[in-house]
Parts: structure tokens; sequence; C-alpha cells
């Protein structure tokens, strides 16, 4: 950890930036007061913005780059020719120690791509995993991977179980989180042969954790277990279904609550109540996934969000840096991989 | 169609059978008179229940199965054994044209194989599909495959785009609903092999239907297209993952309302509005999905669901039986099939 803690934001990514990484950053002030931010964007553009926040200017240093990598392209060619794009350089700064962590709002396939080759990734990682923390009715769950492996394999997927059960040990505080792999039912003789292979891996490794077995789509709100595993292909779906639904019902819930004059007057009363619901469920208090595996801190925050939404992202860089989470998962990951590894072989062999 | 329509009912079927079920027919008594039943399952357990249910008694036939399908039994042992299950003799009703269609709570996948093996699969249908209708904020979509298939190639997805496009014009009255292939991102760089595959034979083929491309998981709640067409893994995720979330959803709400005396007021004065909220978002109203590619009506319930859910359940049956939405699928699926072969021969040649 560098001396102030320093997060290099990638100011271009996303799909209202600059500006919300500039607000962003305004509206963290006062919850980190000492961090350092490096912004890599075009000076141009930022200048303007850093002197409508006089408080944000006095952290923060432009690093100017005229290459921004678009949405729709394809990783490997931003890997290949953006070199000096906003993205790249962002992350290289992290690569370079002269940042802790790298936060961007742009295209996930090339901050993945441009992440995994700049960082590398941690000894016994073959492909990093997106997790994410999701608000349930027990109380929080870590889900991966979230898009950024559309096909697995079984070793994949107990990869992520590991890496993922390091991380909700480090991140939520748990002493013993349960893990379990998401299919489309409990029983062992459903699902696809990815999932029915790692969990048998699982069930026959003696990792010193506890594997839950299956769990389906209706557990993620539940929190039935602290760890849930899937592929990326999957894992986005649900993410997004998550987000769908929780704006269909709070479009419901405002339908319904000004559906009637006696039901406006309810709304009213009920209002403190109502709006502490509204941010339970809003996705921007949950923005900042994690990549996990890669050498470094790289936290991903949605696409179409704004300045709180990315002001999220921001902290939840902060708290990973901080909290020592990656170092804590090179280490534990190192341990169980091991583990792992001598288990495999006394149960195969 | 037969004169009265008749429904063929697994009665032992699902975690609450078989009492919910003759519950379930009692509650759709006034919504469907001269609707006839046909009652597979244990005489002995059935006999008392229709003795506590007059009007149910009146329309209903028990038929005599001790063989009962295990919700964790492999649907090809079920198959192979289980030809005197009240599941499997509820098809064969339907297979010996003695009732219009079968609805069971019971073993998905059992089901499936049975009901494929009774009635066969529609000329040209290599799979069948399981498909429901979503409330959305626009209004409905139709969801496909929710489970049937957990591994499915692009022409798999082809033909569930093409019977999910038929059965939202019958089901949902559209003249020319949009469909679209559920996926990671809009871009046709993202996703795996079969989607993107099934999306360019799609836009290729000049099929008279309105093919939007990729839909992202938010799209389910927003209802950006008629249709959404997904491998039965990634789609039974989805619809689980929508009710986990409504429930938590449902939850919160609970919770908000109950907070404070203020909230409590407020809750009682949109009570009304909150109800309708609460109908909007309750799973057991939106039970009952389709088999899709069939040579007879067969519908699935929720294996959990209770006597509102399964009498949505039979709702859904008698009026896929009497709006002849089958025969539709039929016609129109063999039309779209052979303009498809055609247009792709004409497109690979």
């Amino acid at each position: 950890m560098s001396t102030p803690l320093t997060i290099s934001v990638d100011a271009m990514g996303g799909d209202n930036a600059p500006n919300m990484a500039i607000e962003a950053i305004n509206l963290n002030l006062a919850r980190h007061p000492g961090v350092r931010f490096l912004l890599f964007g075009r000076e141009r553009q930022l200048t303007p913005l850093l002197e409508q926040y006089a408080n944000v200017k006095s952290v923060a240093e432009i690093r100017d780059t005229i290459d921004v990598v678009g949405s729709g392209e394809k990783p490997s060619v931003a890997l290949r020719t953006g070199r000096q794009s906003s993205m790249r350089r962002a992350i290289d700064a992290v690569g370079a120690g002269e940042a802790d962590a790298v936060v961007s709002a742009g295209n996930t396939g090339a901050l993945m791509a441009m992440a995994k080759f700049v960082l590398k990734t941690l000894p016994g990682v073959d492909r990093p995993a997106i997790a994410t923390v999701f608000p349930t009715r027990r109380g929080r769950t870590v889900m991966l991977d979230l898009g950024a492996n559309v096909e697995c394999d079984e070793n994949n997927l107990v990869q992520f179980a590991i890496m993922g059960e390091v991380f909700s040990r480090k991140v939520l505080g748990l002493e013993r989180p349960t893990v379990g792999i998401l299919n489309i039912g409990e029983e062992d003789l459903k699902g696809n042969v990815a999932v029915k292979k790692a969990a048998a891996i699982l069930q026959e490794s003696n990792l010193s954790f506890h594997f839950n077995g299956f769990v389906e789509g209706t557990d993620i709100g539940s929190g039935t277990v602290d760890v849930i595993v899937t592929d990326g292909f999957t894992g986005n779906v649900a993410l997004k279904t998550v987000e769908g639904t929780s704006k269909l019902f709070s479009y419901y819930l405002k339908t319904a609550l000004t559906s009637s004059p006696m039901a406006r007057m309810g709304a009213l009363l009920a209002g403190p109540a109502l709006r502490k619901l509204r941010k339970n469920v809003d996705p921007r208090q949950h923005d900042g996934a994690m990549f996990l595996g890669l050498n470094g801190v790289c936290v991903k925050s949605h696409g179409g969000t704004d300045a709180l939404g990315f002001s999220n992202a921001v902290h939840v860089a902060v708290e990973l840096v901080r909290d020592r989470v990656n170092e804590g998962i090179k280490k534990d990951f190192a341990k169980l991989n091991a583990d792992f590894a001598v288990n495999s072989k006394v149960a195969t062999g």
C-alpha cells in the first residue's frame, strides 16, 4: 500500500464519463479523506471539470491520454491497439506501483484482458473471475463469475469456489463461509457436465471449507449460502435479472403508491421507511465488482453508472486496499490450492 | 377438443399433493364451469378429499394409481419404470384422447420425458421447451426454455424462437411479436457459440417475424421484447432469480412498512394498493408453464406450489385448449419451419 493510498481512475470509461467520475470522487472525499487519485483521460475535458470541484482538484492529478476504449470494442483488439488508452494507462499505474487499485466503468472484456496482461494472475489461477456482493434476506452473499468467462469447465468453477470463499472471509468477515454451485435443482443428477464435475471434485476434496452442494436462482435472494459459484454467462444473466426485477418491483411500488389519494397519503406517512427500502434495492448502492485472481486490485463499475454508483465502486476499491484483501486471497488461495492439489492426488490416485 | 373439455390431473405431483390439487380444482370451478377432471392418484387418499369438496366430486373422476414419480427420480428411470404412475397415466389420458390437456406439479424432467414419449413432438421440433409468461413493465413477455434442455445448440435456439413467436401470438394476442436471444451484452461479439450462431441464423433467415438480436437479464423485467429465447440452464436460473428477487423485495417492503408506527399507519392507508402490488409479484399468479413443441397440451406447475398456484396452472391448461393454441403452433411452426428450411438453403447454398 502506497502512502497516501492512491486510486487510479479510468476517467473516460462508462456512458456518463468523464463528468460522473469527477463527481464520484467528490462524493467520496468525506468518506475517505487522505486518498489520492490519478485521473487518466483527456486533459482538455478533465481540467474544466476539476475547476468546478476544487476539493477534488487538491487530491487528484490528471494524466493526459487521448485514446478511449469503445464499449463495443473486442477485448483482443483493445489489448493490441489500446496501449495509450485511459483504461490501459490507469491499469499500468497499478502495475508500476504508482497506484494501489484501478477503477473503471469501461468495457468489461477489455478491462479484464488488459488487467490480466499487465497485472498477471495469481499463481494457480487459470482465469480471473468477476465477483460482487449481493444483498440477501440473510445479509450478504458473494457471487462469481459475473461475466469474465463465458464458458467454464469444472476446474474453473473449483478455482472460483476457492477464490470466492477467501474473498467472503476477507470482505464479509465471515469465519467459515458456506459455498454453493448455482444449478437448476438441488439434486445431483441435474445440471450440465461442468457443475456436476465441479461439485463432485469439491465434495471429495476435503478442502477446509464448507461446501453446500447445489443452490438455485431463488437462493441468490434468500442468501442460503455465503458464496455462489457459477460460469460468467449464467452469472451475468442472474446479476442483470436481479437488477431488472428490482426495477420492475420499484415501478410497481411507485404505481401502487400513487394510484389513489389514500395510497398517496399512506406513502407520505411511510416515506422515511420507503426511502430506506429504495436505498436497499438501488443497484448503485452495490456497484463495484472486483476482478478476483489478479495480482492487483481492479474494480469494475457498471457501464451505465452515475456519480453515486461510481463513488461506491471507488469506495469498494479503497476498502479492498485498506483491508489488504488481495494479499489475503493470494496467501489463502495458495494454501487452499496446495491442499486441494494434495487432496485431489489422494482422491484420484 | 372433447366435450366437455377434460383436464387430466397428476394429483400426486408436487410437495403439497394431493390436497392442493383438489383445492385448486375447487378454486377453478367458478372460473371454468363445465370443465371435467380426471384425477390420477391413490384412490384411498383422493376419495376422502372429494368428500370434503362436493362440487369437485361432481365434475371429477378418480383413476386409481399406486405408483408416484419421486421428485429426485432420474427421468430415464421414471420413463422406464413408472408406467403405472399417476404422472404417466395422466399423460396417457391425453395420448388416448380421453383428456384435452394434462397438468402436473411433479418432477419436471420425468414429465418432459414421459410427455415426449407418449405425445411425441411436432414435426420439425427436435426438443420441446418449457415456456411461461412473465409480467414486465410493458406488459407480458414469453420466455423459453426454462429447464427442459440443459445444453442447447444453435438449432435448438432457433426452433425455440419460432415456437415462442407463435406461442406469443396465440396466447398474448400479439400480431407481430418481437423476439430476442438472451445474452450477456447486446453486442454481437459477446456470448457463447450457440447464441452467436443462432442470432446469425435468424438474422439471415428472412423469417416473417421480427428478430431483435440480443437482450440481457434486465430486459426480462423491462419487457424490451415479447419473446426471450435461451437455453434451459440459463432460463431456469433466470426464472428462479426473478422469484427470489421478488421474495426479497416483498420482505424488504414488509420490514419497511412495520418499522415504525408512522410507517404502519401509512401501510394501512395504502393497503388496497399494496395488496394489488403483492398480487402482481406473487409467483403463484404466474404458475403454469407449457411444454412447447409437443403434440398435445402439457402444463407444468411449480413443484412447491399450493392450491392457488396449481389452480392457475389448471387455468392456463383450460385456456390453451379453448384457444386451440397447440393447433395454431402446429400449423404455424410447420409453415415457419418450411420457410426457414428454404431460406437457410438459399442462405447457405
